[in-house]
């Protein structure tokens, strides 16, 4: 059975991964794009190296027929999109990638994103979006709040190990090292290819990146206290990709025996032999996730790096994932794609 | 059902190519691989990137059981190929991506390699692997030799135009932008990332690359008379696409419309509009080529521009195109993978 | 003795080129800044990697006292400089970057640019800025035109061979790679670093790029006749650099003897030994041009491969240069900068 | 006066970056340049950019007569590097670039580079060369060891930390990402473009890198008692430039004061305002070395980010500015050239 898919925002960057990954999903077909300020366009005008799939034009979101609609990607910008899902008919499933329904609190939600929450009951019924820790409430949710690309990232090195009680809870430092396209297709002067590429900065340090909303809602909840990350984002000159460098106070052996018997099962989680670390080369375009651990000299202390492809498991193949989980799908369809190197 | 498939010289840049598009093959299955130096090792210690895949061992191709397999592709370097087909079982059949066997004449061949061919015979039966122009003999083909990944650029530019006689044949000049990967996983002072990244230069120019040989035979047999073009190829810095810039002495339009007709079938082979020119970054990963025309200010000149992944369509994507032919397995299976952008 | 310099325009690249160069120049010192939309910030705010100069503040224009300068740098955009070049004092030196005096016909102005000079006085009174063939008008001139990065390189490669008459005059053909610092500081999305990097593409195909104007007009005056070629600009992943492959009809040994001898007594024009080419890389930051010829292999064709760095030999290098002349100072001064590697 | 110059090891990139530095240095020449294995070619012709130089050819160090030269930089390889120059005359002045004299302890030598020291004499004689900590035992030297560029870095975020006492000595982390170049001219997989491009990963993690070696030396000297840090490098696909993100216990207002009065007076040193950072790209090919402080949400956590050209200040530019001291020149000649942007 095909399900018939809209995808609403369709001209960023996660909007043309979610129609990438669908075009060889055997079990989803597109049937509506929308984009606000580019409706009327053929989605190939917008984003040509989808030219040769037969895809519907690019139209306003209130064109949309959606009882023709089985489930439906939001991929809109924060902040609009809970204004756009308030709209949209009650019984659609929803798979929202934006920031909107993320933080189950709504004096959290206005404390990172600087403003109340305008559809507060929607927040309270949306499921975080997580999938390996968040299966069972996925597949039965109507609204699926995707998670930040970060945050995914450093929540797979960590919440077994919080989960088990095998690190210090308040010495955890997240160093990561992120993508370009994780800013979206944004025209900022530092996003231009002469002023990115060739160099690294930090962003948003000392605690100031909205991820940490997400961070500390898991966390805390994972260990039943309160427990506050430290976490430095770097911007790199590459496209695709996350690396978080985790330290944590812990026996480095427990800290990775703990991983792996975490992801065990886990068809898209991959935990390194101890000792090993691994690249974001390795699953570009993918939906996997490696993770290595390593010890520290000083005793009692481990370094945990997670990569993961901020467009596919970070962001739309995450979403596809847990569509999958919402349309009682086999949980990988579609999402088995092998990364691309070099 | 399921084909089995043995890959030899699996550790270069095309043989990990032949693994990433088979692991979503619905209808091949990797049964053997060979590295000579690598023999041993997993395929996951040599390319990571394929961690997530259940794969062969990799072994030395004399400890491969070629009763078990319906094809093997030979992604093995220059000239050892011809000695390693001549062993091989005389009913196995075979895409070979090496230059071994694309041309025809054993003096061409010696003249653009150096040395005498070890297998005559084979190279006589061998049939060029340009699919869209082979298909016939390569359906019935034992042993297919794939194209050289800036001939077929090229090819894909011109064959329809020199078939239609709608151009000059002796005033053609094909400018040829290439990614790194097509240079092979070789340890190379140029291809270091401190001395290729950030600058561009012409290579091989004046008529001394080994692709022209191709060019030659093809253009020469399709014609009807000799054709020699001249060919710069420059390498940039970028890992995937090959871009060729064709100039030619024709009346634009023509040339548009006789493209247009000669690929409107093609599954592959786009025309954009007339006027739109296509960039690499449209095809990345993936196994089409996207061609556009443009008239030049002086009448009667045009400029083709034609791109391609030089992995994909111009090498292992191609090999795999060509064994679904051979195998009776429809043409596009496991190549439809749209680009990976950005 | 130390000239006073001003810059207009101070925030965009080739502003900052203009600085970075005059920082260890012996006889320059810069006493005025503009950049109207950023006037009140300081140069280190919108160039944080000239933060370690003592520089005046950004102001906008009407705000510098020109009785204090000795030579005005004009880095504004096309179109309005003419506007502002017609209020700046009639006895100021100026070297103007932008494409608005390069032209000296107002009827060629129109037509490349769109729209009727409005200063037209001026127009006639600038002296083109090629330095090496308008040395002595240069020295005299009030007003100096730089010429277009894409126009001076194939201007190297090709003024000589044309004045000597060594080349078919029509069968000339430039196909041009160019990295992306040439498009500005501009907020494109086909510019940022997600959608430039790892691929290329042309532009400005068939005869509609600008540079054709200085082309036509610099050719056919060397000429004496008139003097079309065709012209096809890339834009490649790298942030300086442009190299300029072009193809003429003529003996290869005679063009490369040629350009020898055209440029055996200039500082910063090298040709190579006959039958190696240039690279990019190896002019990059610096006032070079490297020069290459190699035969083809079909008799009385050449190919002549040019490089610089548009930022510097291309734009404010060179303006340098011409500014040395100007003022009368050893034209190398301040020019000498070693190219980076790697 | 001009100082007479030889440069062993000429043929690396920490050597070509000491010739692009002394080319414009107005008291320094080289008369003498080495390169065992490239001995009898010409400087141009393994660094095609340094073609406009006039320079020695290279040759074998026995070759050289040391009679006529002032200072020798050395830029050979670790452990061959103590042989050579246990061989040079023992009056000449030499500033060394290998590792082979920064540990003064012959069982840390041992233990960090795997075999006992050759010439324990000289590893007593010779000064550690972190200029700005070391000038005066500098000046009077005779060997100068100069630092790891990783050790450099993070060196100029913590010692006047560590010597003020305003951080937890127990507690420090420096998560540093890197450009290639540190890795040298070296033909390894990895360091291809193909491969490095577009990803990261981290390496040496756990304690295992051999800057590491320096870090215990001179913290725990600066200390009065041992200090040992975590470091974990990653490479990053840039090819200069390092970024150390440095965590330290501590108040951060302090930590910022307290850089900011040690660096007051450095030419080379710059301190950013308080909560701003800076970036790889601001000090490209140039001496400077960008500090910046920003506080954790935590309180009593403080992130320090420094900056440097691995090749310049980490390396070669850091050399010159120690032979500047010993030959009696001013510190900064030939050092002030700006960084290079974009």
């Amino acid at each position: 059975m095909t399900h018939r898919i809209a995808i609403l925002g369709a001209s960023g960057y996660t909007g043309a991964e979610l129609v990438r990954l669908i075009a060889t999903h055997p079990e989803m077909r597109i049937v509506a794009l929308s984009a606000d300020r580019k409706a009327g366009l053929a989605m190939s005008e917008v984003f040509p190296f989808l030219r040769h799939l037969d895809l519907p034009p690019l139209v306003k979101i209130d064109e949309i027929d959606f009882s023709n609609v089985d489930l439906c990607f939001c991929a809109l910008p924060h902040a609009t999109t809970q204004e756009v899902v308030a709209r949209l008919p009650r019984d659609l499933k929803i798979v929202d990638l934006s920031a909107d329904f993320r933080l189950r609190d709504p004096a959290a939600y206005e404390k990172w994103y600087g403003q109340p929450h305008a559809a507060q009951d929607l927040q309270a019924e949306a499921v975080y979006g997580l999938t390996e820790f968040y299966r069972d409430e996925i597949r039965s949710a109507r609204l699926v709040a995707g998670t930040g690309c970060n945050a995914a990232t450093g929540q797979f090195a960590l919440r077994p190990l919080i989960a088990a009680g095998v690190i210090d809870l308040d010495d955890i430092l997240i160093d990561l090292k992120a993508g370009v396209s994780g800013a979206g297709r944004s025209l900022k002067e530092n996003l231009l290819h002469a002023e990115l590429s060739g160099g690294t900065h930090a962003y948003s340090a000392g605690g100031k990146h909205r991820h940490l909303g997400e961070f500390d809602q898991e966390f805390s909840k994972v260990a039943g206290r309160p427990v506050l990350v430290q976490f430095t984002p770097h911007l790199l000159p590459m496209n695709r990709g996350i690396l978080a460098t985790v330290y944590v106070k812990g026996d480095a052996k427990t800290v990775h025996q703990t991983l792996e018997n975490a992801y065990e099962n886990e068809p898209f989680l991959r935990v390194l032999p101890f000792g090993a670390l691994p690249s974001t080369r390795d699953i570009a375009g993918s939906n996997f996730c490696h993770l290595g651990v390593v010890g520290d000299r000083i005793a009692g202390r481990a370094v945990v790096v997670a990569v993961l492809d901020n467009l596919t498991k970070g962001s739309s193949g995450q979403a596809i994932q847990n569509a999958n989980l919402m349309l009682g799908i086999e949980e990988t369809a579609g999402l088995m794609l092998a990364p691309i190197f070099p």
